[in-house]
């Protein structure tokens, strides 16, 4: 895969939680060594998403579940047989594409912002694709 | 208009439907020889919008638009007066935008992924533009 | 900040609010002279979030606000302790990312579309970052 692109493969342990990848995707940035552009990042799966919300107190995490949950509950009068209906539906609102602008090399997140796979039918093995759109020369090819 | 830039025009037949669109949209990125890059989606409407999600099984759909619904009752205590105030809703919830990247000319999407326009106030005539930010020259001009 | 990037400064009024920056945004646009490209917009903050819809008939920014407070309202069974816990959730599942193309210097959006912060947790001072990716020449530093 070219420089500019990547695959962060993620294993979730629960069936719904929120991980927390901002760690993850800096560390990749870094290898880029790209300093100034736009990350896109695209959730390949039909039953999770991605989102960017409170990375600080992880009640925050918990609520967004617990709500999701009285808002769409996994058993309901759905059709899907396979018994994860709602994790489709909570797939299409929380949605499966961000992007977030680099800055010297850093994401550029707001205080308390992170960046979160939230797994809906889980726990399975996961992939997030990432791709930076930028002016500036890759200078290695991780 | 510009080689990277394209009009999908579309004809929705009911109240509220997803229309998978994936077909129509690597067809023009085909004629586009575009081979790497990312391709934005924008529904210019205000009553309907732009997901990914399961294309396989037909009962995902219905699933998400029932439940949109008793979460987002066409009536409902709304003010505004031309009987679509939900359709603004869900179209604010499920969102305008999509950003799918680009790899040897195909779309990169999920095994199970598709792209879908989401009507809320059908049928009407509806329109999706494309845009692909691309390193690569643009060999034709369709 | 280079002459492609730019932080939009704004202060709510209300506890929860619909914030048109159409004007704004299209004000910046005109200044950095880009023609074509795309903006990408970003939220910075975890209580508010940004979307598109109608800017024409403001009972449609109440209808979507007092839907959502009836779907995640700002007293609710939460675990976080700020008191702030649906604007989180209102945060996640509006969104804090955008984009919308630029043609001829002029942001594209539908006829009855504007570009709005929602707020959440106001009133704050807060911010949207915007970015133009664009292979235009960037005229002025504004």
């Amino acid at each position: 895969m070219s420089g500019n692109r990547h695959t962060l493969e993620l294993q979730t342990r629960k069936p719904q939680e929120l991980v927390d990848l901002t760690s993850a995707v800096q560390a990749w940035i870094c290898k880029t060594n790209v300093q100034e552009g736009t990350l896109s990042l695209f959730c390949p799966h039909t039953t999770a998403g991605l989102l960017i919300n409170e990375n600080y107190d992880p009640t925050v995490k918990q609520d967004l579940l617990d709500q999701l949950e009285r808002m769409i509950p996994v058993q309901g009068p759905y059709r899907h047989s396979e018994g994860n209906a709602a994790a489709h539906i909570k797939s299409a609102l929380i949605g499966t594409t961000l992007a977030v602008f680099l800055c010297e090399g850093q994401l550029e997140l707001g205080r308390w912002q992170g960046i979160f796979f939230a797994e809906f039918d889980g726990p399975r093995a996961r992939q997030v694709w990432l791709r930076i759109e930028t002016k500036d020369p890759l200078l290695r090819d991780p």
